[in-house]
């Protein structure tokens, strides 16, 4: 029977790295980091043609694999009602994150996107006020030229920049594809007020680059605060 | 036998959802969160009409579902002593907060509610001197209208109001009471210096309320001392 | 056979509230507190005669019970060097608490003494330049008077002495007795520059006491930061 | 069959202890301390001629066994290439901290040494503004004279070399070097806006040791920030 047949099939495995596996433990991970408490957050994984998302409004720490969205990718049509390889059985409503997904797989060919709501991204939105986050002269080296690139260096300016916040996560689609273009080297996008999104080749990469730049976003705020300058380049 | 004919039996259940289960597993990990440290705080489920209460002065990690009280909703009189239809074989007290766990049975209709001693909490009633905690244009969405009604937005400004503490848990009643009628739309109740109650429908819509009322408290109270204004409506 | 044949037979026990397998579960979790890191810090537990106490200077989340020192109590003189019923048969030193674990013991008759080097205790002591910790209308009551009495209120005004550190932990014995003398109500003993010493009736109560003050710790100390003042009575 | 004939022999042990896994594991410990996120930092060990390293640029709490490269110590040569005992099978890149623990075994015969990039670290180069970090009166003596010496004690003044960070980690080995010949009592070597470099004569003294330090830049920030002397000596 093949996976059309029985669309649970495509979340069922005994492969930890599986990504109906991977979600939920991600998910939970992130939860402890306080990235994604009260429901909010979480992170999608891409593996070709298919996308596994987590559904939205839940609490992030207790997904299980069953939860799990499976969307072909490409969608038949941009125009037309979003389509699913996979709805879970129970009321679950698809996250309101997949049109921001969509940003990352179409414009960066990411093969993953997290997206936390993490207090330090928060912050970072908050004491730069402008449309950009910037940092030099720290551990920027985990992240990669827009995200899916070589790495930058610890020499390098990092720059994120930051879209304002809407009540419907969706609206934030287009901001967010014009921010990713206008910064083309641009590893994430903050939102003010919000969070982050990020992404990566793969899932170890989009979450790796989360890390790293959650940590920058940590460290700013912290020097900020502290009257440190932030940037050393001229 | 029925649970009347063994009282035990209420709490007994190889069910990882039943009550009695889930308040020890949920308390371990409000514990985690620096919620309920020095056997403060804790967590009431109320399903139909029962209702499952942790002891009071126990460490909140260790509870076992054989300390959990169950008691009858609603209470056969307001006026006579509370009765029970289960009570742990230890000697154990129940918990203070019973009557304040029923403000939110009966004013709001909800099937559970939370009460933590958080930092974010204590602090938030410290810095907003006034009875209100107020914060816009934050990750408000996850909060629902009186905490058992829809969604509030992106657009609304939070507010939660700030009762005065009182040396015995119980003197809360009232004035929790008064301060849900005054703010019928408000999701939670600040007690100064000493933390806060919020509820929800269920467990999990309490659980998630509570993180997200936590993560405003601790993102206000950050902006506050950082001077950044935390309410952007006129 | 007895113990007294076997004194291994001391720390061997499949119950896990016995002392010497608590011992390892609790300071495992304070270390997960940062209460314990770089081996310092640590808890001993007393039974009526027996006194249980963790090694000098071995990483507190690693300990196993067959690592526990057995002391009888009282010792048979306070002159005479000290005298065990059981020693661990790996090179590990006795706990340099050891004098101090035993003013808690004399001096209000605990049945468990509490060490951290929590930064919020030593912070508290850099704040409150004074020889007391003072603070008020906080969540007091989970502390008791002097530590095995009775409840504090909600009311009262907490008040932890602070003593001088010295090089070796031994030396601190006389002085902390008469800091325990001078304020017979006290539940606890701050140690300036180095962290505090909290006892109870049992382990329980000395531990959700450590929890207790830890808290008053915190909440202190960015009270003081931030301005709000720590004591409101006159 | 020796370990020469199938070279993962090296990292294969039923043994807890075993080098092989204890990296892995203290990885995980080291990730939920903030002290290795992003990929960055890890530990190695060097059990006599043989000195096992986690690979470079992976998720360090998720590291396995199998991942760990061995390395004969000494190295043949100091002007050829690297020799390995084992390599990965993987396609994983040897650890660039390679050159720096290397420092830590030539001139101080440590038998391993710890890599964080912890922010308490970071923010002691950025607030410690010239090329030491110095602290007295805390809690210093688990920190050992020269990493691998005897233990300093309360009354000494800890000072810990900064060094200016590079791009390339390799890059940092001769100013490394010539800070621990400079400060021959130095337990670690900090590096401006990137992290801090521990060892030990073990394992375990590597990591409390580490653990010690980490406490003493914290409690230093702390300290700074809010005002209060870090060196109390003349």
């Amino acid at each position: 029977m093949s996976a059309n047949d029985n669309p649970d099939q495509l979340v069922l495995s005994s492969d930890n790295l599986h990504p109906a596996n991977l979600i939920p433990e991600l998910c939970a991970s992130f939860y402890r980091l306080g990235w994604v408490t009260g429901t909010g957050g979480g992170i999608c994984i891409r593996t070709g043609d298919k996308v596994y998302i987590a559904p939205s409004g839940v609490q992030k720490e207790r997904i299980q694999p069953s939860h799990i969205f499976v969307l072909p990718y490409p969608q038949p049509s941009p125009h037309a009602d979003r389509v699913f390889l996979r709805r879970p059985a129970l009321e679950l409503k698809e996250s309101a994150c997949t049109p921001l997904f969509w940003n990352a797989f179409e414009l960066r060919d990411a093969g993953s996107c997290v997206h936390t709501h993490s207090q330090n991204a928060v912050m970072a939105t908050l004491l730069w006020s402008g449309d950009v986050f910037r940092i030099s002269h720290q551990m920027i080296k985990g992240v990669r030229i827009s995200g899916t690139g070589s790495a930058l260096s610890y020499l390098d300016t990092l720059e994120v920049p930051i879209i304002e916040n809407t009540p419907n996560e969706e609206d934030l689609k287009d901001s967010m594809a014009e921010a990713m273009k206008a910064h083309p080297n641009a590893a994430g996008v903050l939102v003010r007020r919000h969070g982050v999104y990020v992404w990566g080749k793969d899932w170890e990469k989009a979450k790796t680059q989360t890390e790293c730049l959650d940590y920058l976003f940590e460290i700013g705020v912290k020097m900020k605060l502290a009257g440190v300058p932030t940037v050393l380049n001229a």
